[in-house]
């Protein structure tokens, strides 16, 4: 048996669903050579416990490496950091400088806060919400993460996570007390959002994702933005992963449309854990009347590493470049398509690929990762682009997932 | 005006309350020259922006430092996993690594789930726990965060949160679904839990520390452990600001009380982010049927530090030490005190040194701050000890805090 497969068995034995992170499950890619662990990373290269060589064409960190695995420039930094203590009694100076640099970025907010996870910054934002306009109830669109006031959706809607990145997640040991406390309603669905707010005065915000798997139409954006003002509601922008992606700050930047606030994650520490919350004034004010606070928040790393992660951003533009990469990664993909006679469908963001092939064989994902293993990828239906994937190792890529199509095509 | 007040006049513009961590705001801290940030640390030493030492005989990182500030082996193994990059698409083999030392260490648990923070670790627990047995209803006594589930507390009783640490815990934004969900007791009061337990028959969990002022009288813990069993109910140990400090591992080892769920934080990763919960199986496997999943938790900086800082502790046998040390410590503050005619009164474990002055002026901590600043030292009414606190530096210590006792007395 191989070192991976040996420390999986043990790792399902000790630990529940055997990981931390749902995303990084095994089970979730369908093949049983899946190399499940690592020993180290770097640029789009991984290699596992058997020094096996991969181009990571999948999650690349499930999103958290926009600059590529372990960057000389921002890992000097946070190297310096931990050399002159990541942690002490005293505050980091850097956390006031992240502060700035990201409300610079995004004019309309005037306050930040910082926590290690998505799911903590969005549970900041729906309390600041709620300490604000003293209501109670939330809507959500989109994925945002574990927290009981969340999942509590799906006690209301058994599907409603159906529409939401993931289906199926479970629930239980979420308390009844919290049953109908948050609403769903789907993305680009303004009429079902209205006859939300119709129903239920007590909306203290709307929390969504900015865009996902498609891109916001007839306004959308700007029509939930006009009716949180006339409701009194908190607009909530979760751009955990789609910030800094296409452009340089929130997705929000490009649709010229601003939350009240919004969360920032994954790429912003490129590897490093940190999440930012930003928000309006009138509104973060608010945070001062309720208990927010947690030991590790203060720690300097986070802090250290967003500031480099941004400003090697901003020197590279990486969003132009990832960008770049990503369309010409789709337009290669639909020229191997039809080359192979398989129909394409594009999801998602042109920096967050999704692939569907929809004239074929149903286990098709199970053999594109089956198959590109072998060729040495970690590949699946989702493309998280980097600026470490080069023209040579696209073309590389795309040369393998063509005999791949050709296969899944015979 | 001085570096440190420059930067600490833009924080509160531009984050709520000034940090992200109420313990490290230099409001808790009474004393105008408070350093507020840090530049770097080393051993118990910190060097403000202003390149000014000081010797820090408060918080040490506030519990998060046991072995010293920028412990160098324990960096290493840390910069080593970032120059592998802390971050990949597949997961960390440390991460099923430490999970089987946490399990070694503590026999009774049989699984691990990990996090960043303990407020996280904290909120897991509840899931769980709630998954388990299907109750609703969480009893708390101690401190444990800043999430709903927890201030929730506070609607029941106005003034609850006096008796657990922090006294006036502001809880605007916490919804009110939760009024009654949490109640709470204090520590050493059977009686009045079994009241509680009376009233309410939907308890699904007791949180509570193992202890923080106070030595448990009377078996009390066993009592409480006893009628867990009784009334199934999980009996739940946050361990976070108690664990691996006076042991190897959970206080609760030392007491021979076992819970059926334990998290432990701050202390073992000396500095950076990680906190674990375990479990026994029967509860642990519950897990499984909810949604407890987060991208950072994935981090490989946390399970590698966890791994160093828990071999080094045991190399170094740090709980033996610094229980000789505090004790050494609360030996020679008495000494002081009774030279200079002062009553102190001694709270907190030996190696969380907590202390009162009876019988002088009320703002002597604000006098023993001050004072104490202007010979080098943090400090203040609570001393976190950590291996860095040498017998010359205690010396010291004692030398300082001896004068300003005098002063004190006059």
């Amino acid at each position: 048996m191989s070192k991976n497969k040996q420390l999986w068995k043990k790792a399902i034995q000790l630990i529940p669903t055997g990981n931390s992170f749902l995303s990084k499950n095994p089970s979730r890619f369908y093949a049983r050579e899946w190399p499940t662990y690592y020993s180290k990373a770097k640029g789009c290269f991984i290699w596992d416990l058997e020094n096996k060589k991969f181009i990571d064409f999948s999650y690349m960190g499930v999103g958290t490496n926009i600059m590529g695995y372990s960057n000389n420039i921002i890992n000097k930094k946070v190297i310096d950091c931990i050399k002159n203590s990541s942690m002490s009694t005293l505050n980091s100076p850097e956390e006031v400088h992240f502060a700035k640099k990201m409300i610079e970025i995004h004019p309309w907010a005037a306050q930040a806060k910082f926590a290690k996870t998505g799911a903590e910054a969005n549970a900041i934002a729906v309390r600041i919400a709620r300490s604000y306009n003293k209501k109670n109830k939330i809507i959500i669109c989109g994925y945002h993460g574990w927290h009981d006031w969340y999942l509590s959706a799906k006690m209301q809607k058994k599907n409603f996570m159906d529409t939401h990145l993931f289906s199926n997640l479970k629930i239980s040991g979420v308390p009844s007390f919290l049953k109908n406390s948050t609403l769903s309603f789907k993305y680009n669905d303004f009429e079902g959002l209205k006859k939300i707010l119709k129903k239920n005065k007590d909306i203290s915000a709307i929390i969504m994702e900015v865009q996902r798997d498609y891109k916001p139409t007839n306004k959308f954006l700007q029509k939930v933005r006009s009716i949180c003002n006339k409701k009194n509601i908190c607009l909530i922008f979760d751009e955990c992963t789609t910030g800094f992606r296409e452009c340089y700050g929130g997705l929000h930047l490009k649709h010229k449309v601003f939350p009240d606030i919004a969360m920032f994650g994954k790429a912003i520490g490129n590897g490093t854990s940190i999440t930012t919350l930003i928000g309006r004034k009138k509104i973060m004010r608010h945070a001062k009347d309720s208990f927010i606070s947690s030991t590790f928040w203060s720690d300097r790393t986070g802090f250290v590493s967003g500031l480099a992660t941004l400003d090697l951003m901003k020197k590279t533009k990486s969003w132009i470049k990832i960008k770049e990469k990503g369309r010409k990664i789709k337009f290669l993909l639909q020229k191997e398509a039809n080359k192979n006679g398989l129909k394409i469908n594009f999801k998602g963001m042109d920096t967050l690929i999704k692939f569907e092939l929809l004239n074929t064989k149903k286990n098709y994902k199970k053999i594109i990762t089956e198959e590109m293993l072998k060729k040495g990828f970690l590949a699946n239906d989702n493309i998280y682009v980097s600026l470490a994937h080069s023209e040579k190792i696209i073309k590389k890529y795309i040369f393998a997932i063509g005999k791949v199509f050709a296969k899944i095509k015979k």
